[in-house]
């Protein structure tokens, strides 16, 4: 039985969003192939995770040993969202651009899932590159809607796009090799016009050839 | 007199957090110079401004004489922080990186003075580049902390710098030019060695000399 964890990130409700409209598109095309698929929806646009804090920092670099009660409350929802990267095979990521970066809610659950002794592990003993992953061998796919467009290497407007690298640069956290990364997105959404109906055609055929490829992969 | 807002983004403590430590020396030394320099402080870190939603962005897109009560107090806070930026000449952010990017917090900042009719103007006219920053002349000083190092450009590590691109594909919202965008930042955090000494002595002198050539050029 293959999981699928399917964040959504938008602010925007199901109506509205379009990186929503590809997470559940993707859902229903891989469910026709398997359709006892678990999948475990996380809303972080509709309830953002907590920031992290002083006391987040805290706690998260106390040995688990020596972590009072209040430590460990203060870990709970981190630990839960890391229990469902934990589960997943596949990590399906509606990513909308805000403001050329990250929904900051979907910052709030990087800074959430990004722990010590979890999702990476710490050793000077490494030398200049203490930081390794703990997790591996899942695959994302990163649903994403852009209101401009050029964003992709080459584009008029690749030097502006803090989204995709910003995911590349944890993915690592999330047991995802580079190479395990899909990214599609609609682009020209402010723009109204024939090449925004266009990139929404594209991507939802992209979402179900991903969908239909991805599912071939796994029992 | 000189109007320098002061944005503080680390979730650590006065005594704990490396960037805070640097905005406060930038203001100890320009206020040697300027001592009626007006300094307002935006604690983003301890008091992160609410993630957008969807009646945020409805409220935003809004025009403003048709606004009802309820879409005036969503967009409160944001009118508060942006009137902040329009005050100052000097945007001074104390910018930890964190997972390679912003703080959540500092992102959800972003998301909140990204505003239509008050930060940009957004014209169909204007063909395939209809967004127009509408405040300008602001310098953008921006002290950082990364726990490891080679960030910068030809770095090891520049391509896992999702920080420095973020903070200037969003300048242009500050009225900051890019030319206008200086960055410090510690590095080596992690390391607890050496050159992290050295790095936070190097890091010091810098915003030191910041300070004091950019308070010579106001009155």
């Amino acid at each position: 039985m293959t999981n699928i964890l399917k964040i959504d990130a938008s602010a925007q409700s199901e109506e509205r969003s379009l990186s929503r409209s590809l997470t559940k598109l993707f859902i229903e095309e891989f469910v026709k192939h398997e359709p006892d698929a678990r999948i475990v929806t996380r809303d972080v646009g509709r309830s953002p995770p907590p920031f992290v804090d002083g006391a987040f920092i805290q706690a998260a670099f106390t040995p688990p040993a020596e972590r009072e009660q209040g430590m460990i409350d203060t870990l709970a929802a981190s630990d839960q969202l890391i229990d469902e990267i934990i589960d997943a095979d596949i990590i399906l990521l509606g990513a909308p651009m805000y403001n050329y970066g990250m929904p900051a809610a979907l910052k709030a659950w990087f800074d959430q899932v990004a722990r010590i002794g979890r999702t990476f592990s710490f050793d000077l003993a490494r030398g200049d590159y203490p930081i390794e992953p703990m997790l591996e061998g899942k695959k994302l796919v990163v649903l994403s809607s852009r209101g401009e467009f050029g964003f992709t290497p080459g584009g008029p407007r690749a030097h502006l796009n803090a989204l995709d690298p910003a995911i590349a640069a944890c993915a690592h956290y999330l047991g995802v090799a580079k190479g395990d990364i899909e990214t599609i997105a609609i682009e020209y959404q402010e723009f109204h016009d024939e090449r925004h109906d266009q990139s929404i055609a594209e991507a939802r055929a992209k979402t179900i050839q991903s969908a239909h490829r991805i599912c071939r992969h796994f029992p």
